[in-house]
């Protein structure tokens, strides 16, 4: 082993957007995997907005943050190079948390095997990954949507508002998504069969929401928080039910996140709203990429990756996520394979 | 028929706090009760939060406002004077929206009989009345405790959280109630029998609850909403139920409602908040009530209320809520039989 891992390390807690100066760009020479490990290629990182809050100081969160030093942490696909590990073999494509690096060592737990014969390695960051899996239990699971019923969802054009409202249209319901730009709005409408398109940038939402959901909103998947979930809020039918998958409009922020002024909206419309994390969900994985991968093979469910190529783009690329440049499932390229 | 009727009406919508001014008291000449009305005169007022939202101009609320030069709307309890409807007979007590007012007519829809032996009369305006079922209904329904559980109640001295926190200790609940003031939290702990009491005046609020509650807190019945609902959300146990009741302390604002910031807590905490409303569990009452009357018969439901002497004090006595003045469930004696 002579190859040089090149690597993106944390070394600053960002204060507002996430800028180059947060990370060196280092790198080490590589090693044999020890005892039990693999050694992974990183093919495609997968860039997403819940990386932001892994990068702050924060006692109350669900994972622990990336400690200063650290490589950035990201979940990313590779081709096994070289194994000390009886599960994985030279050859083997592997999902996992291997960061924002070129090689990544590993000791097995928390990586699964992928098929790149079967979809395109980025679908398995993307529809077939942690974005897929969050839109299928999210809206199933915390949504309960019926036919008929009124779905919104922002972030609708990302990677996980494409899925939560292609599922919604096939469970039978009148789909509305909220996306940034006359582009993205064409594209749900036009190539993904969302009955109506708002355009956050262009748009009075809340007067939009009111003529496309003259029936009200029974299930709203929220991505961005922020004014957004206040103008859903004032438009609820009666007993709906708000997941809250993310506040992506929040996380640069560097005064205190905008609480939903109009929250009171759920004890008028006696309504819920309701917390998800994907990774309660991992142990009935199968069930629903079985669901997926049926529907993507059917024509049912459209895939859109942003595949942007170069490591060393990474901080600027992530940016996108939140300008909301990317189209679709943003990912990083780091080799081909 | 010769009596003279006072009123409290509305004529003015109130900025902040209401005021005097913004009431006229005026005087009408009773009539006899026209074909299928009773005449009621009225003994005891409910001075309740939701009073006041009944006084702002709003389009999306539960109910319509009062109209500008109605009579202020309240439940009331009173005995019926005369009668030209043949469910009720000269001499019954009833309870039902009377408005503020000495005398009030009503066609009999919404109006209940009440028993002046089986309780006094305010206690239907209090545990036995509608915040009594909110309370029963809100927790039990919406808040699903278990024996075990850490239940924490705002506004706990107040007419509905004094009842939420004995039920929950009846259904074996550790009870943790947040008051204003010494004399409301060691009625809460001594005389209710909750587990602690917290003083949101004279102590922080999110390290006492972080005392009080190592295990993190299972359901949250929120009266009061604002920065105690925020403290609330930093101490959530995993999958914790947040019960939306009201928010006295955004009542009275003249800018926009506060919202919960810490609200992401729900997605850490895969937490549910959800709002009710009372009346929705109307064609319920009757298991409530039997169970609290069979609670109180026991002793095991305590009620306290506040009775305050004098219709012509209506816009000061109602101010007491707010100020949190009121010990116990606020009721305006208009009469007394």
């Amino acid at each position: 082993m002579n190859h040089i891992n090149h690597q993106f390390r944390l070394v600053s807690r960002p204060v507002g957007a996430a800028k180059r100066s947060d990370f060196h760009y280092t790198e080490e020479t590589l090693r044999d995997p020890a005892e039990g490990e693999v050694l992974v290629k990183v093919l495609y990182i997968s860039l997403d907005p819940a990386m932001r809050g892994w990068m702050n100081e924060s006692k109350a969160s669900y994972i622990p943050p990336v400690g200063i030093g650290e490589v950035m942490r990201a979940l990313a696909v590779g081709r096994v190079i070289a194994s000390n590990n009886p599960a994985f073999a030279v050859g083997d494509h592997v999902n996992g948390m291997l960061g924002v690096q070129e090689y990544a060592y590993s000791n097995g737990q928390g990586l699964t095997k992928v098929d790149p014969k079967a979809a395109p390695l980025p679908v398995y960051l993307g529809t077939l990954g942690m974005p897929g899996l969050t839109a299928y239990f999210g809206l199933l699971d915390a949504g309960q949507p019926k036919a008929g019923d009124t779905v919104v969802v922002s972030g609708a054009a990302g990677a996980v508002g494409a899925v939560v409202g292609q599922i919604a249209k096939i469970k039978g319901a009148r789909v509305v998504g909220i996306a940034g730009g006359a582009d993205k709005c064409r594209y749900l409408v036009d190539e993904l069969g969302f009955d109506a398109a708002i355009d956050y940038k262009n748009e009075d939402v809340q007067k939009a929401l009111q003529q496309q959901c003259p029936q009200g909103v029974d299930v709203y998947f929220d991505n961005v928080g922020g004014d957004i979930l206040d103008a859903v809020l004032t438009c609820l039918a009666h007993g709906a039910r708000i997941v809250i998958c993310g506040a992506i409009s929040q996380y640069n922020n560097t005064t205190p996140v905008k609480g939903p002024a109009n929250y009171l909206a759920l004890l008028v419309k006696r309504a819920t709203m309701k917390g998800i994390m994907v990774s309660d969900y991992y142990p009935r994985a199968g069930e629903a990429i079985r669901d997926m991968a049926g529907w993507l093979m059917a024509g049912k469910l459209k895939t859109r990756e942003d595949v942007v190529d170069g490591l060393h783009t990474f901080p600027e690329t992530f940016q996108k996520l939140f300008s909301g440049e990317n189209n679709g499932k943003l990912v990083l390229k780091v080799a081909d394979a």
